[in-house]
């Protein structure tokens, strides 16, 4: 249903300290263009194209030290009570057509069990059948049972957080890149904007306070910190940190993501990328460190080396140098994620936190109901009534 | 049953390097003498008096960094598999009479809930009735139903561990204090006596290699490390760093233990000491830092401080300067305690781990069953049959 008025010219991009800034106002802040941020500020540019809105975020688009970015973009029904799942078939359409090329592809999730159990077919006819099960990955034997999703689907969270960014932009929105963002807890919110000096050390070139009625706080890991510290917000969300080793198994367009012992491998650039499972909360003031296989230093946190561990015998690919577990923390890529309620499978949220601010957390579900998450937040704002997979069978 | 032969001499006690050590073997060494070393010493000297034991510490007797110290002596039998509540019932025996005084003392345990359930009765009568609610600790309002234990108790693990090494030196053990031991891999283990400087700094002032047919490997949250780190034995096992604020709200001989929103609330010295639930392992490489309450640093982990703001408005007196919270960690005490199998609620144990090497686990329920697994380690190592609890009811 496009708006009633003429479309709004392009926002204007702020992306290094050299153009000027000179707003003190805007009618609504999202904090933070990850893909929860993004998505909310393209939908409150559709519900409410007369509401001036800025779009900050510390780095750039997307950010490198962010969860997006590193989010396995995994859309699975798996682990989405029956209260959310026409939420999640409606993000699974949107993620499929409205957010451009974020190279979704739909695949087959195969998930393995030791165990025969409901819905559970053999899984050496898998592999006879349909090739979906690689010999070279799993053991059959000690995972007989397989269960499979034929909805499941991959995707770019990366893409869509810039696709959905530069959308907003076109819809009117305006951005800011490389400022930190502060509540200062009167409405208003001191910007920094960032730059870097010779010697490659990120300092603040200016601070600006700009006013606005409504604040979007979708700062991902660090959004419950920045609610907690800079407004006094006590929660009980909290954060883990997640890595995503690489394991050089080859893997086609055709392969199929496959779960096991709490792990999911996604095929991804010719190979796989493991995602481990998320336990629990990582302690406030935890320094991730990498751990220590048999005494010889390695770039995985002892945590998930001993899940990888434990699941080597059923997938023997993991026990060889296939997998890159790296030498250092550095070598594995890792990112911090939010952990709605402090729940290791907390569902996306919203929620208001003190006048006109709201917290957006995505977390370990974001990839199957975080742009549901951002929709509804936004038309919330916008007073919009009624969501669109509340009419989905 | 006494044995046949004539009585032991008491061991040698070996506190500080001024004494010297000539010893190249003994039949048993027992590394770290808390309440599982020290008892699983005491009961080999039971076993069998003709093996030479020696029982090292790297601290004094308790060391004053470890669990033993802190641990807060609750014996219940809440939380106990049924296959080893008879194992429970005969260490609460051995606690009431075999280790001298340790200040066990039977006392209710107050299970409150809000909502009624098996076994509850209204907490309001219990008030009445028997006095074992505190009003000024308790809403009655918001935990409004409890369940009671008659037969829970508590006591001093210090004070076990104390008597129970001094009982095993009376038997014949050897001590070494001030030492750090280190596993070669070899049946042998290196000792590292250790001294302080002038300026208060502790170093090794010698070391000696000792050979042993037996080794147990009691030190608390280190053993996992130590078997993983000298021997190359990977394991689940984990542990957690539990601080246990002080409570300033009075209490007598005759109050009754208090548990509720997973708190436990044990009294102790005229007040009482809260006991935070374990929720799960800290990640290796933790560093325990203070939190921030609204801003305020304290002294207690931010994990502990959110459980005790989510049990305030049940127990009111959590949210009153009675609650000792602290400035710095410091001003809290607290210590690592083994998770066996890295849970949360994971029981005492023990398990070889290599060829004459075994490690003992106390962990979150060793003050329930801790005993009983050093004694049956000791059994195992002496070749006994059949255990006491057994032939019980």
């Amino acid at each position: 249903m496009p708006p009633a008025e003429p479309p709004n010219p392009p926002g204007q991009v702020w992306a290094h300290t050299g153009q000027p800034f000179t707003h003190r106002e805007f009618d609504t802040l999202v904090l933070g263009a990850g893909r929860m941020g993004a998505s909310c500020a393209l939908y409150l540019r559709q519900f409410a194209p007369t509401l001036s809105l800025l779009l900050v975020e510390e780095g750039g688009l997307p950010n490198e030290d962010g969860a997006t970015l590193l989010a396995p973009g995994v859309w699975s029904g798996l682990g989405v009570p029956a209260e959310r799942q026409r939420e999640a078939g409606w993000t699974r359409a949107q993620l499929e057509t409205a957010f451009g090329d974020i190279s979704f592809q739909t695949r087959p999730l195969v998930d393995l069990h030791a165990a025969p159990g409901a819905n559970r077919v053999p899984s050496r006819d898998l592999d006879l059948d349909a090739a979906l099960v690689d010999p070279a990955l799993v053991d059959t034997d000690a995972l007989a049972w397989a269960s499979v999703g034929t909805l499941a689907a991959t995707y770019r969270p990366g893409a869509l957080a810039l696709n959905a960014a530069q959308a907003a932009i076109r819809a009117g929105a305006h951005l800011m890149l490389n400022t930190r963002a502060q509540l200062c807890g009167d409405g208003s919110v001191t910007l920094e904007r960032l730059t870097v000096t010779n010697t490659h050390q990120i300092v603040v070139h200016e601070t600006h306070r700009v006013r606005a009625r409504t604040i979007v706080v979708a700062l991902g890991a660090g959004g419950p910190h920045a609610i907690d510290h800079d407004l006094g917000v006590h929660s009980a969300h909290a954060r883990a940190y997640r890595q995503f080793p690489r394991l050089n198994t080859s893997s086609t367009d055709a392969s199929p993501l496959l779960r096991a012992h709490g792990l999911t491998l996604r095929p991804q650039n010719g190979g796989y990328t493991v995602v481990p499972a998320i336990h629990h909360r990582d302690p406030a003031g935890y320094v991730p460190v990498g751990g220590k296989l048999t005494g010889v230093p390695t770039g995985l946190r002892r945590e998930t080396l001993e899940d990888l561990v434990a699941a080597m015998d059923a997938l023997p690919a993991l026990g060889t140098d296939a997998l890159e577990t790296g030498r250092s923390l550095s070598d594995v890529p890792g990112a911090w994620f939010a952990l709605p309620h402090g729940k290791p499978d907390g569902l996306p949220l919203h929620e208001q936190v003190a006048p006109g601010v709201h917290l957006l957390l995505g977390g370990p579900h974001a990839d199957t109901l975080g742009v549901s998450t951002a929709f509804d937040l936004a038309a919330r704002i916008a007073g919009v009534e009624g969501r669109p997979w509340e009419e989905l069978e």
